[in-house]
C-alpha cells in the first residue's frame, strides 16, 4: 500500500465528503446490482470494535413490507412532531424520508449475541453502533461517488421494526436506508437549506486540554 | 454539483475505504496543522441527526494530561483482559493503542444538552453517537488519503475521562483518537492479521425481507 495518496485522489476524497448529502428526494429506477454490491462491500470494509463486524443488512424487496415500513416511519414522524412542541408545524412541513420512492430500501441492524463481545465495549457497549455507523458512512460516500443518493431514516420504533422483520430480540435495527437515483443533490444539507438549524463554526467545537463550550448568545 | 464522479475519483474513494486501517503503531513527528485542519473540517462535514452536529473535539497538547489519558486506557486494558476470561493472555499480547506515540491526540465527545434534541432521536437517543461516528469515519478516510494513520481507542471509563477533561455531566467522551505518522499501514486489519477474529463473508450478512442468520458451524 502506498502511503500518501496523489493530489487528485486526495481531492476526490474531500469532494465525496463535502458533497455527500442525506437525501430524501429520489427519482424512480432500480439500483444497478453491481453498484449495490460495491456499496455493500464498502460498508463491510468499515472499522469495527474488536473486529466484531456487527452490521447486518436486510434488503427490502417486498412491496407490501416496504409499505409497512413506511407506515412505521410515518407514525414516528407524527409522534416526533408532537414531542417538538412549538416547532411541530415547521417539522411537519419537512420531507424527512423517501422510503416509497427510492430504488433500494435497506435496513441496517446490529447483530445478535452482541453481549458476547467485550473488546472495546466493556465500559461502552454501544461501540458496535458506532462501528455500524462507520459502515453506513462508507456507504454514503461510495453512493455519492457513484452518483446515487442515500438517506438514513431514524424515525421509527426499533421494537416494531424488529418484529416486522423477525429479528432476534437482541439484534437491533438502527437505520432505514433509502438508496437510489436523484434528480440533483442538495447544495447544502437540507435542514440547513430549510433553516431548521444553522451550521456551527468548526472552531467553536474544538477545545484544547479542557472542555470550554462558548456560552449561548 | 456534478452527479456521478469520474472513474478515477470513484476509484480513489474505494481505495481510501479499502486501505483505511485502525492504527496502533505510530512514528514520531507532529501533524502538519494545515492537514489537521482539513481532517477536522472533514469531520464537520459528516451527516448528523436533525443537523445537531453533536461532535466536540478536545486536542490534548499537555504532556502530563496525555500520560493520564494513557493510564486510563491501560487500566481499562487490564479490566478488559480479565473480563475476556480464557482469551486474557492472548488479548494482553495485542497492541491496542498508540496514545504515547502518536503525533496528535484528540478526544471526541458528544455535546452537552443533548436531551434537547428530539428530531430522529425520540425513540433512539443514541443516534447522536451514530452521527459522531460518521464524523470519525470521515476523519479516518481523510487521514488515510493524507498518508496519516488514525486509531480509535474505546478502552477507557468514560466517567473518568469526563472528569479529567472537566466535561459537563451530560457530555460524553466516545473516542480517544490517535493520529499521526506511521511507518506503514497494516496490509489487513490488525486483529485479522493477529488472528483475533476472522473476516466474515459479506453475503452471510445480507438478508432479504426477513432475518435469517446462518447457524454457527
Amino acid at each position: 500500500m502506498t502511503k500518501r495518496f496523489s493530489e487528485n485522489e486526495i481531492a476526490a476524497i474531500y469532494k465525496a465528503i463535502t458533497e455527500r448529502r442525506d437525501m430524501r428526494h429520489f427519482v424512480s429506477g432500480p439500483v444497478d446490482p453491481a453498484i449495490l454490491e460495491r456499496i455493500l462491500q464498502a460498508a463491510h470494509q468499515a472499522p469495527s470494535v474488536g473486529f466484531m463486524q456487527p452490521w447486518r443488512f436486510i434488503r427490502i424487496t417486498d412491496y407490501c413490507l416496504r409499505q409497512k415500513i413506511h407506515l412505521l416511519a410515518e407514525q414516528e414522524r407524527i409522534e416526533t412532531a408532537k414531542a417538538l412542541g412549538e416547532r411541530e408545524d415547521e417539522f411537519m412541513q419537512l420531507k424527512v424520508e423517501g422510503i416509497m420512492e427510492c430504488g433500494e430500501l435497506i435496513i441496517v441492524a446490529l447483530m445478535e449475541n452482541r453481549q458476547q463481545y467485550v473488546f472495546g465495549r466493556r465500559t461502552m457497549p454501544d461501540m458496535d453502533l458506532a462501528s455500524a455507523a462507520c459502515a453506513i458512512q462508507n456507504m454514503w460516500l461510495a453512493s455519492r461517488a457513484e452518483g446515487l443518493g442515500m438517506g438514513w431514516v431514524s424515525l421509527f420504533a426499533p421494537k416494531k421494526l424488529q418484529q416486522l422483520l423477525n429479528m432476534p430480540k437482541d439484534a437491533k435495527a438502527i437505520a432505514i436506508l433509502c438508496l437510489g437515483h436523484v434528480a440533483e443533490f442538495y447544495s447544502k444539507p437540507m435542514l440547513e437549506k430549510e433553516k431548521w438549524a444553522r451550521r456551527e463554526k468548526l472552531h467553536d467545537l474544538i477545545f484544547e486540554n479542557t472542555w470550554k463550550e462558548k456560552p449561548d448568545c
